[in-house]
């Protein structure tokens, strides 16, 4: 495939949407037992990942997305030590995490090793800390993972695809309980869980699954542009901590690296809904 | 054209990234001596209104557009009167200026005719308020328009399609310079300028040519679905009053008809920046 050619991939949602990407280049595509990925170069966002045609991340906006799953819960915990990850094999928020100094431990269950062997290959950006000696990996379902965990984990967070497919129970009501009871006491969960543009219903339901085990329960959003509307939605539970408060600028300094999206201030905005949305919530 | 054809717009953007909208209908096109007009039916968002093959607005999200263009420079503004709006032949922001009680004139300057026309029939939702009594419609160029006026206006609205074609001269310093003399004492200018994420260098640059006149010159964002990116950036220039202070509930509550986007929290937290933008803007 040449460069020259007029070659585009789009993500379609709800059958009358689309985002497109010029590809100039398809190194890797794998069906496993459980997706379909597909390893994209594009013209203007480096590579991409799809996992069953669904836009993952790309190597230039991944940030956006990995922050806010990752800093708005990690920040909202006074001190997090230890971390689940559910998911996330493409070490995306493993790099985040390892940045926290508190971390003293941190578990990732993938489903798929197909997917992390893919990304050490492909986006090595990500996958740089999937090697951290506090990391332990385990290729396993899920909800079946955490059945049964008691008071493990200050932070979990949930880094999956969308609600269909192989992750929908990673979005119902029995996950969250089950969530809640591997939490430490104020522990902290988050997931991304839709559009505020095109999914509201969806996200109402699955806030209200979260709702039912945890006594707070809140949408935050960020603009990510190959997602669906460019706007997309994370759930956050929380058994304590109230989520919309800022860290104080010595934590937020305390943390090693960059930030490219996240700063305290954002991190309040984050919360902040338009009224379309809110009243889709409440209604 | 039947529902069942499997039919796509899509824009694309710096030649990479597209948004993509099925089309059920195409009920409208024209080449006038300014640009080219088309109006489609979509599945998802209703009837889209394109100029020169860009998206301009769609009936379900261009109340996000005209609560963000309109609504922040006229709470900025401590007791708008009198408001000219450049471009705008829509009449979305008509609509919303008429809301706000202390209005007493407007005048719109629109180049061209037929983008009014085209709108009257296809958008009445859009054009309910271009026979309120308080405006005034000049059919002429924006630029030559503004020229010469000395302290007219309170607001000033650029409500213009992108900074590529006919309306290149409407973000030049040039441009900006005159506005400000348009403009009453405590005036206060908008305008969109373009996607953070995919054009931020041009933002800084017109953010700057505003900044040559006006002691204030700032962005603020919004999610926009069908704008590239789904992100989308504004500039307000101000002779006095800070854009980021939020109205009082008062005022807010004073204003007839219903926000659909807009609230006095997402007028504060849409100045809030990401890192990435705010570096891409200083650097």
């Amino acid at each position: 495939m040449t460069k020259g050619l007029d070659v585009w991939f789009r993500e379609v949602h709800k059958d009358g949407i689309a985002v497109g990407v010029r590809v100039t280049g398809y190194p890797y595509s794998a069906q496993t037992p459980f997706q379909r990925i597909d390893v994209i170069d594009t013209a203007l966002l480096g590579k991409t990942l799809l996992l069953d045609g669904v836009f993952m991340l790309t190597d230039k906006d991944e940030f956006i997305y990995h922050d806010m799953l990752v800093h708005i819960p990690m920040f909202t915990h006074p001190e997090p030590r230890s971390v689940l990850i559910v998911g996330g094999g493409d070490g995306g928020s493993v790099r985040e995490v390892v940045r926290h100094p508190s971390v003293e431990r941190i578990e990732m269950v993938e489903l798929d090793r197909m997917v992390v062997e893919a990304c050490r290959k492909h986006f090595p950006a990500l996958t740089c800390a999937l090697d951290d000696p506090r990391l332990t990996i385990h290729y396993a379902d899920g909800i079946e993972f955490v059945k049964g965990k008691r008071e493990a984990y200050d932070v979990i967070l949930v880094d999956s695809t969308d609600p269909i497919g192989p992750a929908i129970g990673l979005f119902s009501e029995s996950f969250y309980a089950d969530c809640h009871k591997a939490l430490k006491p104020g522990g902290v969960l988050t997931a991304q869980i839709g559009s505020p543009f095109f999914d509201a219903p969806e996200i109402k339901q699955i806030l209200g699954n979260m709702a039912a085990s945890f006594p707070i329960a809140l949408p935050y959003t960020a603009s990510v542009p190959t997602y669906p509307g460019g706007y997309w939605c994370f759930g956050i539970g929380s058994k304590g901590p109230d989520p919309r408060k800022r860290p104080s600028r010595e934590r937020y300094e305390a943390v090693s690296g960059k930030f490219l999206y996240y700063n305290p201030e954002i991190h309040e905005a984050s919360f902040v809904l338009p009224n379309y949305f809110r009243e889709a919530l409440e209604g």
